[in-house]
């Protein structure tokens, strides 16, 4: 397939990668001659310069999610018998867009997608082949007349080992409003409450604070678009949650009250339900791992050495996670796996001289 | 040193198992006898049954936050030459209901503890010595007299590998509020919000919302006793929460007018300065990791030929993750080193063929 990616960013350029090493003839073009000539150089395909048209199949517009419509619609104008599509993160505010920038026609042509990949750098010297590996990729058509495109789309995902899910648009801003735009909002809104605050008193921070404000050190720029544009959405959900804040803190206020302890036991209650509806490792339902602690040595090959008889032994980690304590140069390894081979590796470690904790 | 653990759940019973190793006698008390039996069983220590008062050291307090005042205050008139220390993790509402319960005098001998340390299972048969290894563990006296019970206390952590800190009980509470039950509030409301949301929208729940609603899963009936017994410290926080969030809300509400980017772009930038400000591993200022990212067949002995390769190299692993997508049998090694370090790994890895994502 001849496919032209606009956009030569980390998510254009991991994508013209994936796709160069599937087999396609990968066309690029950036509005940036430097990054377009950096994507180029890290084998993200070849300038897009004097290609014919028709040639062209498909269009993946790898922009902002501000610039997305347009380039969208001038996409399907230069490009008459290709499929368009954008990797926007929001997909109701873009279609709309497009289809205020041109015909019902061309219309037809444009299916958004949303390939939920990413990383904490930008720019096509970041990129890489296998960010979409195993990853939801969700093609959003807004028609019941677009098989052709949706075939086209649900085949590029599989090309770069991302996951296909068929979403409608209003659908899929809801799901993200969910999932990731809500959860960014509130980890930023706390984090940023440790903006002015004793630094001795962060000292005392554990995993949970860690965990909780992580995406907070996402990209403003970025996320202000996202959020923006998925307002009707995200507003909604932000409401009843500011609204359940509001019932904890005044049961708090008032723990003298008839109902307070009752508001607390259901709020923290709900929050287990919820986690625990979250679907586990390998899209199944979630299970509960067994945790098996070991304390090393903070040097190389420790943790190798560990791993290695851990192999021996036989048990397969579901999860696993290496992490320090301050103050310590000890590293703690939590080992995650099935229930019923946890016996079995404690005893054959315990056996084996490590230290368990 | 003759020390009586009262309350022989996870903490008293990882105290005992610990202080044990430590060479000192630890004798133990429970009001359930089969708790009491199984810590015995579990090494923590031996009945304290007859065991003659005065030959009593130190008294640590192990039950929950809602026992633990009236415990302190009978442990007091029990041990008249007992240093008396509990372990719940808010401190100056133990301290004030102890000072109700007992004359001055006595109270001199009572300096709380918070030992920032715990896992998701509890009982004494989930005990571990090593349990408190690496973690804050907080002294919390009350009055300028008490350098002698402080000492005691210090003792005790650096006997059990904690890393001791000294704060003021109000102080205490204003931290952990800010480092721990914000955090926890904030988690389980936002969980609760997926405890009845389509299930189609969470199978697209990525590490972000996963990482945030980790905590969320915690034990509602001991965070009741936490939250109620800090809420002056918590009240104030979180209704500065909620406003930002309401700022927000209303913000993403009326896009188009004037000032509503900025208040975006304000609390996703104070969101960073926040994450940035915790500190990271060892203690010292949090340093940015470069991420090496390996995929491996999801079977026994992969991870471990990986970094049994990573320590031949030579490389010091600062953290690691590994983690699966869903729907895919492969897993994804994140490999944090020291940036001077990270060319070097990863050419290293290239050429011995692992596959870098």
């Amino acid at each position: 397939m001849n496919v032209l990616i606009i956009g030569t960013g980390l998510l254009g350029a991991s994508l013209g990668q994936a796709l160069v090493k599937a087999g396609h003839t990968v066309y690029l073009e950036d509005s940036s001659p430097l990054n377009l000539r950096l994507a180029i150089e890290y084998g993200a395909g070849q300038s897009a310069l004097g290609v014919a048209p028709d040639l062209i199949e498909l269009v993946v517009v790898s922009v902002p999610p501000d610039h997305a419509a347009a380039t969208v619609a001038d996409s399907l104008r230069r490009f008459p018998l290709a499929t368009v599509t954008d990797v926007a993160s929001v997909k109701a505010s873009v279609l709309a867009e497009v289809r205020a920038l041109v015909d019902a026609g061309a219309v037809e042509r444009y299916v958004g997608s949303h390939p939920m990949a990413g990383r904490e750098k930008s720019g096509p010297a970041s990129a890489r082949a296998d960010l979409f590996f195993s990853r939801p990729w969700i093609i959003v058509p807004h028609s019941g007349k677009q098989d052709e495109h949706v075939k086209k789309l649900r085949a590029l995902a599989a090309d770069v080992n991302a996951i296909p899910y068929v979403l409608e648009p209003e659908e899929h801003d809801r799901a993200v409003a969910l999932v990731s735009h809500l959860p960014q909002v509130i980890s930023s809104v706390l984090a940023g409450q440790l903006s002015d605050s004793n630094l001795d008193r962060l000292s005392l921070a554990g995993q949970g604070l860690r965990d909780t404000v992580r995406i907070a050190a996402s990209d403003p720029e970025l996320w202000i678009q996202i959020l923006s544009r998925n307002s009707s959405a995200i507003v909604p959900m932000l409401t009843e949650l500011t609204n359940q804040l509001q019932r904890v803190a005044t049961a708090l206020q008032h723990m003298d009250e008839p109902g307070a302890l009752r508001i607390l036991h259901e709020v923290l209650l709900a929050g287990n339900l919820g986690v625990a509806r979250i679907p586990g490792k390998h899209g199944g339902k979630s299970v509960d791992y067994s945790t098996v602690t070991v304390l090393i040595d903070d040097r190389p090959g420790q943790l190798a050495k560990l791993l290695t008889e851990v192999g021996e032994i036989g048990v397969n980690l579901e999860d696993m996670q290496l992490s320090h304590s301050p103050g310590a140069p000890i590293g703690i390894v939590e080992l995650s796996v099935l229930p019923e081979h946890s016996e079995h590796l404690v005893g054959s470690l315990q056996t084996r001289g490590w230290r368990l904790a």
